[in-house]
């Protein structure tokens, strides 16, 4: 591990160690997931074998995991103590015991990160720690890792450049006649191609024609077909940094309707990109996008929010949505992704990933926003 | 869907009906992962929002989920009840206790999927339900899963075809002087263009010299080098189905002893094979597979498990490891892969996925097993 890495790290966690002061807990568990990585540069698989890492300030940090994953956290650029357990699950407790006795942690408060603690590790904890509280530690973990830094922001950049030149690269070869799925499965192959980690932020969507009005579609065996609005939304991972765009297609000449909601969906962006600056709420950006779409008569078919934040997770704080009165702060990175969808007919979303500047937003994505034809 | 789709997923709940009767179990609550689908036939992503479905013998089928997914419980083939929140997470819990009202839950005994339910929804199930017992599953989930039906195994031998073929085209382009993450991308691409999922089972291990000792080592920027080992596992995706595989490579001429440790494990891994058949503990094809590295004087260096099933996830239940007393039956699915690991020298792996027969165990992959050496 290099040096600046080591710095990094301290620096991580020594404002873990005031995060958590300020939310009066007095430790943290995590498991594996970002916000371990983040904290201790360890990549660690979710898996059947529990792991878990134990934040005190002011301590050595605690790790219980497999034998098999002990030789990760040997030169370690900071103090750690390791617990491990053979493969026989019938260990795991005493293992997990041992270690709650170390810490000594009993009657204490202890942060968790409610969306990758499982049941399996809570349990295990209760049963060592029985007297400890346990409490999701949800936004002094987003306080922690929201405001990016340049090497982030730096990869999140690279990872958006991926994702473009990807979908460039497989737009050469769309054609009507095709299906969703192939489409899918060549724009997954460009995005490898560019350099992307083989773990994509999701599985790119492909929809069309009726089904791109769901914004969660899965690529299906339907043909591209003359008429069709085409939505796709994808994104590249670059050392766990993610990208996640989505552009919206007409394969030959659609109704004017569908052509009219793609602009309307084109200025909603713009509008939202345009309100994002330091010291808005995330609620505000939201409302700029809205208010476009809701001006136009299109409201009732904008059916989500405008957009969440990105970085290590494709969904993660501050998330873009009506009355979020969080504050928008400089290095914060986060999608805008207005839509309109018409039952039945068609979808248009338009997304793009942008950072908060000293003084407004800057769109790490620049790919042409407008209505393209496909033929 | 089809009716072939209904009837096998009408065939799983009833079984599921039966399990939880056994198990002394009142519902079963699972949240998004192969469980749920294996049940419903529905994808959902673990994300940020709370996801649950509720199974209670002789009742619809409950699910509390987005009103930006609720599309996909449309059309069902089985009786459900749907309970929907937007976009605002203060919403959760109220929508929670409406569906937990609605199922009369109360002091009952509620199983879940330890390694999936996450804080989360736990605090969440908790508040809606606070006298229900939550206990953990994994059994019952377990007997329900792990005999494949004649379908999913025809999925997983096709998924394990892929990764092969992935692997042969890839081999053409090896040459000392490649980095382990170059030979991974180039790797993750050919699993692509045989049209694995793009969701991989696991991002490929690509280990060379002394980092091949390391079992669950990441791909690095080290260069292949004359005297290297070279173990790359892998795997492909298909419709959800995985294939997870092994084979070790020399690089030029290495030590003898390193040539010796292939021929150990590759007899271990037919010992393994061959142990495997039904009415067999797990526990027994591990200490045959180990019996054979025991007995070659190398026991110390064979640190893990000789197995894990195989199938939705890329460890299942059952797991072969020492003293597992499971008796295996016709259709489960599970990885040999035992290994020798010389810490600073390199390691051997060789891992195939077999099915339990009627008679025996037949392995899905026929990649050969002896060490190719690469020049």
């Amino acid at each position: 591990m290099d040096t600046d890495m080591k710095t990094l790290l301290q620096a991580r966690q020594s404002r873990l160690t005031t995060s958590l002061y300020k939310a009066g807990l007095n430790a943290l568990i995590l498991n594996p997931g970002p916000s371990l990585t983040y904290l201790t540069g360890l990549n660690f698989h979710l898996m059947e074998r529990p792991v878990i890492a134990l934040f005190i300030p002011h301590n050595p940090i605690t790790f219980v995991l497999p034998e098999l994953e002990a030789g990760k956290t040997e030169s370690l650029p900071f103090g750690a103590q390791v617990f491990t357990y053979g493969e026989d699950p019938a260990s795991w407790l005493s293992v997990f015991k041992q270690a709650g006795t170390a810490t000594d942690l009993n009657g204490r408060k202890i942060g968790v990160e409610p969306g990758r603690l499982r049941f399996l590790e809570l349990r295990l904890l209760e049963n060592a720690l029985p007297q400890a509280n346990f409490e999701a530690a949800e936004e002094t973990l987003a306080e922690l890792r929201m405001r990016k830094d340049a090497r982030e922001i730096e990869l999140m950049r690279k990872a958006v450049k991926m994702a473009q030149d990807a979908l460039l690269n497989t737009l050469e070869s769309i054609r009507p006649g095709q299906t969703e799925r192939a489409v899918a499965a060549e724009l997954s192959l460009q995005i490898m191609r560019q350099g992307s980690d083989s773990e994509l932020p999701f599985s790119p969507i492909v929809s069309s024609g009726p089904n791109s009005a769901n914004p969660h579609a899965s690529p299906s065996n339907r043909m591209l077909t003359p008429g069709d609005l085409l939505v796709i939304d994808w994104g590249a991972s670059l050392h766990g940094y993610f990208s996640d765009l989505t552009r919206t297609f007409a394969i030959g000449h659609v109704d004017p309707e569908l052509e009219k909601i793609a602009q309307i969906v084109e200025q909603a962006n713009a509008a939202g990109r345009q309100a994002a600056r330091p010291g808005v709420a995330a609620g505000e950006v939201d409302q700029a996008a809205r208010t476009v779409i809701d001006s136009a008569g299109y409201g009732e078919y904008f059916i989500h929010r405008t957009g969440h934040g990105l970085g290590r997770e494709a969904h993660e704080p501050p998330y873009i949505r009506a009355g979020n009165d969080y504050v928008l702060q400089p290095g914060m990175t986060f999608t805008i992704e207005p839509g309109i969808y018409l039952p039945a007919r068609g979808g248009v979303r338009i997304e793009d990933d942008v950072v908060i500047t000293e003084v407004g937003c800057e769109s790490l994505s620049d790919l042409p926003r407008g209505l393209l034809t496909i033929t």
